[in-house]
C-alpha cells in the first residue's frame, strides 16, 4: 500500500443491503465504520444472519483504532457482538441511543464487561491515532444518527450513510446542513455514501407525513387499532403514541425488539409518553377496545413475529377480531413480499381491516431519493464518490445521477465497489486498486461459520429433490452383500405410495453388486461399492422420474 | 343438491392466482370453466407446477359436458393435459388462438388424438346439455379471449376473466360491452370475475401505451435492443415488432416458450410481421448493432430462461456488452422480485443499460382497475358476484369496491370463495352451502401426485438445517452392536470442519446403545434402537448447536 494513499474498503454492503462495514486506513490507523448483519438472501437456506467477511483486518487488528456507529439499526451495528472479539476489542464509539442498543446486545453476548464503548454527540470531534473524527447529525428513521468526517494525514472522507433531508424530522433535528456546508468548504478526498432509493425521484417525504396518516386513522377506527413496524424505528413509534395520546387510547408494546428497543428509548428520553399512556398486557381488559392501541412487530411477515401470530391466531395478548384495525407501517424488503401478502390476507380472513401499502401513506423511506442525493453532492463536492448501501443497479444508476449534474462529476470520479474492493484515494487520484478477500460469513443456530457454500448448497439440493439412503451391509474381505439394500427417502417421493420404485431400485442396487466388473476394483472396496451405487441409483431414479435427489449411500463393512 | 339451484365451485384460482378452474352444474350437466396451473409458491420446495384438485369431479365425469377455455394463458389452459384423463376426456371449446396454444401441449403430452377440440370464435352459441353458452370477446394481454355466459334452466352465470377495458387493444378488438349490456338486460344470475387489480385506483391503461414507450426507446439505442416479457403476451410481442420494423431492427424471437408460441401465432395470423423482419440466430452477424432487436423468455427471472442465462454469460446466441439495451417489459409476480433483480443487476455488470420498473412504461397489467370492475357490474347487474383470481385481501377489496356503488349491491351479494367453495345460486338465493375437499396437486419430474404435503414438509425440514445420517449394524439377535456408528451428514456442518462434533455425536450414539435400560425393550428391536439414536442424537445436537436437522437412523440387522 502507498503510504501517501488514504485505503478504504466495504467488507460488506456494497451491492446488497445490510451487513455494513467499512474500513479506512491510511499509515498505521484504521478505522471501521459500522459493523452490521445481513438477513439472508432465500436461497442460503437455514441461515439465520449473514455477517461482513473481516479476513482482510486479522492481521491488522493492532491497528484498529475504534469502530464508529453511526446509528442503532441491525445491519449497521448487529454484527458487533459476533466480531469484536475477534479483531481484538477495539474501542467502540456512538452515540447515547446508538450505545444504548447496543448495550442490549452486548449483554445477551455476555461481552458488556469486554467491550469498551465511548458514547460521542452530533457535534463530537476527537482523535483516533492520526485521525480526526467529527460526528454530524443526520436525519433517518431513528433518531441519534450521525455521520463523520475522518480528516486522514492524506485527506478527508466523509461517511454519510442512511439518511435523508427530512425538514420536519419527529425529533426536531434535522440533517445538518450547515455542517455539510463546511465540510464542503474544506473539500472532502471522497464520500460515502447510500444510495438504496436512487430509483426514486424527488425528494422522499417528511416522517411526520406518517404521524398525519395515523390521525386520520385513529380519528375514525371503530375499534383496536393494531401499528406494526420495525422494532428499531422509535420516530414510528413515537408518532403511534402521540395519535394515541391524541385520541385517548392507551398504547402496548408487544414483541420481544419492540420492548427492548422502545424500553431502552424510553430510559434514555428518545421516546416519551406520558404517565399511564404505555399499558401492559394484563391492564388491557380494563379498557373498551375504542380506548386501545398496539405497536408491534412483524411488519416483514417475519414468522415468529407479534404480527404474524395474531394473524395466526397463535399470540396469547390479542386475538384478531372484526372491528380490529391494523395498520401495516413499512413496506416489504424485497423477498419478503409474499410473507408480508399472506399476513395480510390472513388478518383480512380474521375480520380486521387492513390499512397497507403506498396509497396508505403509512410509511415512507428513511432514505433520500435523487433531489437529495444530488443535493448533498452539490454541497460537499468531494473529489470522489463511493456509492454503497444498493444493488449493483442502484450504484450504476448514482453513477449516472451523480454525472448528470451540470459540471460537477465525470463518471471516473464515481468508484462502484464490490464486497472487498480496495480503493485508493489521493488528490486527483482514485481508483480500485485491490481486492480483499471476501465471503459471506453465516451464522446459524449458536455458531458463525461452521455453516458455509457447500452447505448451502447441499440443503439447495436436498429442498429441490430431497434425498435417498442406500445402505448396504458388505462382507469386509468377500465384499460379499450381507445385508440390504435397505432404501429411505426423504422429500423425494411419498415412500407408502411409491414402492413400486423403491423395490426397482432395490433391484438396480443388487444387481449391480452382484454383477462381474471385468477390470474393476474388487466389491470389497467399500468406497467403490459406494461410487458404484451412487452413480446406479442416481441414474435409474433420473430416468424413472426426471427428479435428481440426493443419492446418499452408506456402506457397512462387516 | 337442490335440483332448482345452479351450483358454482372454484377447483382452484380462489384466494390465489394461478391454477383457474369453475364448475358450473345444474341437474344432470356441468360445464368446467378453464383448466389451468398455478406455478409454485417459495415454500413447495423443488415443486415444479400446482393443479387444481378435482376431486370433487371424479365421480362425476359422466356429467361433464365440456370444458371452456377463456384465453391461451397457462393458469388457464396449462392443466388440460394433465387432468383430462381423468376427466374422461370431455371435449373442450376455445377460439383459435388459444387451442393453437393447447394444442402444442397436448402434442408434447401425446395427447393430441385423445382429445376433442371445438373452435369457437367471440360471437359463438351454442348449447351442451340443458345449457346454452354465448362467448363474447374481452381485451387481455393475449389476443382472442373471450368470456362466457352460462344459461342453465336455473339462471344464467357469466364467467368473466383476466379481462380490462381496453378501448385501444393492439388487436382493434376492445372488450365487447355491447354485449355486456345486453347480458345486462337479460338479469345474470351470478358473474364470477377476476379482482387481481382491485387495490389498483382508476383505468388500467392500455395495453399501446407501451409501444409508445418502446417506440422511444427504439429512437434512441445506440445497439441491440433486448425486450423480455411473458411468451403468453402476444400483443406485447407485436408491439416490439411494430417498433422494431418503424425504426429498422430486424426481430429475433428466442427462449423455448417464446419460439413456440410466437411460431402459432405467426401461423394463425395473430402475430404479423412483414417478411424478412424475423430472423434466425445464424443470421444475426449479418447486421449491425443497431438494426438488431432481441424479444425474449425470462423477464421474471427465471433460471433457464434466455435472459437470465445472457445476465450469467451462459446464452450462446447474446453475449451481454455495453451499448445493449435490456427492456424489462414485465412486473415481477409476488415472489419473484428478488430473481428479477438479481437479473437486472447483472445485466448493468455486464454493461448493458437497463429499462424495468413503473417509472418507465414498459409494462401495465392485463387486468382491470377500481374503475373499470365498477363500470362492469353497473353494465351487469348480477343479482350475485364471485371474485376469485386474487388473493383473500383482493376480494375482500373487491366486496368493499362493489358495496360502495351506490343501491346497487350489498355485501351479502358479493361471496367470497375458497377453493372448493361450493355455492349455490336461485333467484333471491346465493350462498355457499358445502366445501368440496381440494388440496394442492404438485406436480414434480414427469409425476402428478407422488410429491404431497409430507414431502414438501420433509424438504422444509432439510431446507433449514440439513440432516445427519447415523448408520449402526447390529446382530440380529443379541443387539449388540457389530459395526458402526458411522455418521453422515448433508446440509448441517461441513463435516472436516466439525470433526469434534461428529465425534462427539458418535460416542453419545455408542453410549446410548451400551448402556443398560431397566425395563425397555431388547437392544435387538431394530425399530426400538432407530427411535433411541433418533432422540439421543436430535437432542445433542440441538443442545450443542441450537439446529435441528432432521436424524435418520439406519440400523442394519445382520
Amino acid at each position: 500500500m502507498a503510504k501517501q494513499r488514504v485505503r478504504v474498503l466495504p467488507l460488506g454492503g456494497a451491492g446488497e443491503v445490510g451487513r455494513n462495514m467499512w474500513v479506512v486506513e491510511y499509515g498505521d490507523d484504521i478505522v471501521v465504520l459500522d459493523c452490521g448483519v445481513m438477513f439472508p438472501d432465500a436461497d442460503m437456506l437455514g441461515v439465520d444472519l449473514v455477517l461482513p467477511d473481516i479476513t482482510y483486518l486479522r492481521e491488522k487488528t493492532d491497528k484498529i483504532r475504534g469502530i464508529l456507529l453511526t446509528h442503532g439499526h441491525e445491519d449497521h451495528i448487529g454484527a458487533v457482538p459476533h466480531l469484536i472479539s475477534d479483531l481484538n476489542f477495539p474501542p467502540v464509539y456512538g452515540t447515547r441511543l446508538t450505545l444504548g442498543l447496543l448495550g442490549n446486545k452486548l449483554k445477551e453476548a455476555r461481552l458488556t464487561d469486554k467491550v469498551q464503548v465511548n458514547t460521542i454527540s452530533d457535534a463530537s470531534s476527537f482523535t483516533l491515532g492520526n485521525f480526526t473524527i467529527e460526528a454530524f447529525h443526520i436525519a433517518h428513521s431513528i433518531p441519534d444518527a450521525v455521520g463523520f468526517a475522518i480528516t486522514t494525514p492524506g485527506g478527508m472522507v466523509v461517511y454519510l450513510t442512511d439518511w435523508k433531508l427530512d425538514h420536519n424530522p419527529v425529533d426536531g433535528k434535522p440533517t445538518d446542513l450547515e455542517k455539510l456546508a463546511e465540510l464542503g468548504q474544506r473539500k472532502p478526498l471522497a464520500l460515502i455514501t447510500d444510495c438504496v432509493r436512487v430509483e426514486s425521484k424527488g425528494y422522499t417525504p417528511s416522517e411526520t407525513t406518517v404521524g398525519d396518516a395515523f390521525d386520520t386513522i385513529f380519528a375514525v377506527a371503530p375499534g383496536r387499532i393494531i401499528i406494526a413496524t420495525f422494532a428499531s424505528n422509535i420516530s414510528r413509534v413515537q408518532q403511534a403514541i402521540d395519535s394515541a395520546e391524541a385520541y385517548g387510547r392507551k398504547v402496548l408494546l408487544l414483541g420481544r425488539s419492540m420492548e427492548n428497543n422502545t424500553r431502552i428509548s424510553l430510559e434514555m428520553g428518545f421516546l416519551r409518553a406520558e404517565p399511564g399512556t404505555i399499558i401492559r398486557p394484563n391492564e388491557m381488559g380494563n379498557y373498551p377496545d375504542e380506548e386501545i392501541a398496539v405497536v408491534c412487530t412483524g411488519s416483514q411477515g417475519e414468522p415468529m413475529a407479534a404480527l404474524n401470530r395474531m394473524a395466526n391466531r397463535d399470540y396469547p395478548h390479542v386475538k384478531i377480531k372484526p372491528g380490529d384495525t391494523v395498520v401495516v407501517s413499512a413496506t416489504p424488503i424485497p423477498g419478503n413480499e409474499v410473507s408480508v401478502s399472506r399476513v395480510i390476507n390472513n388478518l383480512f380472513r380474521l375480520g380486521a381491516d387492513v390499512i397497507y401499502g403506498a396509497g396508505a401513506n403509512v410509511h415512507v423511506s428513511g432514505h433520500a431519493a435523487q433531489e437529495e442525493l444530488k443535493l448533498v453532492l452539490a454541497l460537499l463536492r468531494p473529489q470522489f464518490v463511493v456509492p454503497f448501501h444498493g444493488d449493483y443497479r442502484h450504484m450504476v444508476l448514482y453513477r449516472k445521477l451523480a454525472a448528470s449534474m451540470t459540471k460537477l462529476f465525470t463518471e471516473e470520479q464515481i468508484l462502484i465497489p464490490e464486497d472487498g474492493s480496495i480503493m485508493e484515494f489521493a488528490p486527483g487520484f482514485g481508483k480500485v486498486t485491490g481486492k480483499a478477500p471476501v465471503g459471506y460469513i453465516y451464522v446459524d443456530g449458536t455458531t458463525v461459520g461452521d455453516v458455509g457454500n457447500v452447505v448451502v448448497r447441499d440443503r439447495q439440493m436436498l429442498a429441490k429433490d430431497g434425498m435417498l439412503i442406500v445402505v448396504v451391509s458388505i462382507d469386509a474381505t468377500s465384499g460379499e452383500l450381507v445385508a440390504g439394500p435397505d432404501v429411505v427417502s426423504r422429500g423425494f417421493v411419498y415412500m407408502r405410495q411409491s414402492q413400486d420404485l423403491i423395490e426397482a431400485t432395490k433391484d438396480a442396487v443388487r444387481s449391480a453388486l452382484t454383477s462381474k466388473n471385468g477390470g474393476s476394483p474388487a466389491l470389497g472396496d467399500a468406497q467403490y461399492v459406494n461410487r458404484k451405487i451412487k452413480d446406479v441409483v442416481s441414474e435409474f431414479l433420473y430416468r424413472e422420474t426426471r427428479r435428481r435427489p440426493m443419492v446418499l449411500p452408506m456402506v457397512m463393512e462387516v
